[in-house]
């Protein structure tokens, strides 16, 4: 799978934003399109949140199979999709994967969602 | 369908924020999973977009097969989706059904993407 996250933080703002006035071209609709789809998951976004709100901002997967009801693999896999998406950062640490969220790549998403209106506004208050 | 729009409006932020510090439980995170997944769409997202920005923000299902090169039935089929997951309304007037974007709903879902530092820097600057 391409790394969508590296992908998305290539593009300029204006190129990508469905909302920013101009209409986006297919090829910027079907990158952004896997990112969303990579969020667009209920144990994806309780992982993300659960992740954010660990006490460091981190946790391994054995942190996170409780409290999802899920198994090792199945989390694994989960986290393995938000990594590849750029969602999240992965770090090896002894025998665990230690993950974190990416804000700038969450950033970006959540920019790219705001209507162009709300967006000028903060650039050019009047 | 559920209109997950209405059921994200009758949320308020800090329950559904995946990422505000506290993790999401079930429920919320299968209706925001659910009006990501309307969204994590090529075709929807250029439609969305091209709906935007067209000349009043409007569009009829007339004025968006060309650009995308997709049958009525399928943008239908497309308009449909984004319409029950609360991202566009309808207004029918004469033969035609005209789009607009929602958004309020567009920016809920930015808003719960956004990393709780921005967030919070935006209310409380030090």
């Amino acid at each position: 799978m391409e790394n969508v996250g590296t992908a998305l933080a290539e593009m300029t703002l204006p190129q990508i934003s469905p909302l920013a006035g101009e209409p986006i071209d297919r090829a910027d609709a079907e990158r952004l399109a896997g990112v969303l789809k990579a969020l667009a998951d209920p144990a994806r976004l309780r992982l993300l949140s659960l992740i954010q709100s660990a006490p460091d901002g981190e946790a391994c997967v054995c942190d996170l199979t409780a409290p999802l009801g899920l198994s090792q693999p199945t989390v694994s896999h989960h986290l393995r999709i938000l990594t590849e998406a750029g969602l999240l950062e992965r770090e090896k640490r002894g025998v665990w994967a230690f993950y974190r969220l990416v804000p700038s790549a969450i950033g970006t998403i959540a920019d790219l969602l705001t209507p162009p209106r709300k967006r000028a506004t903060k650039k050019a208050p009047r």
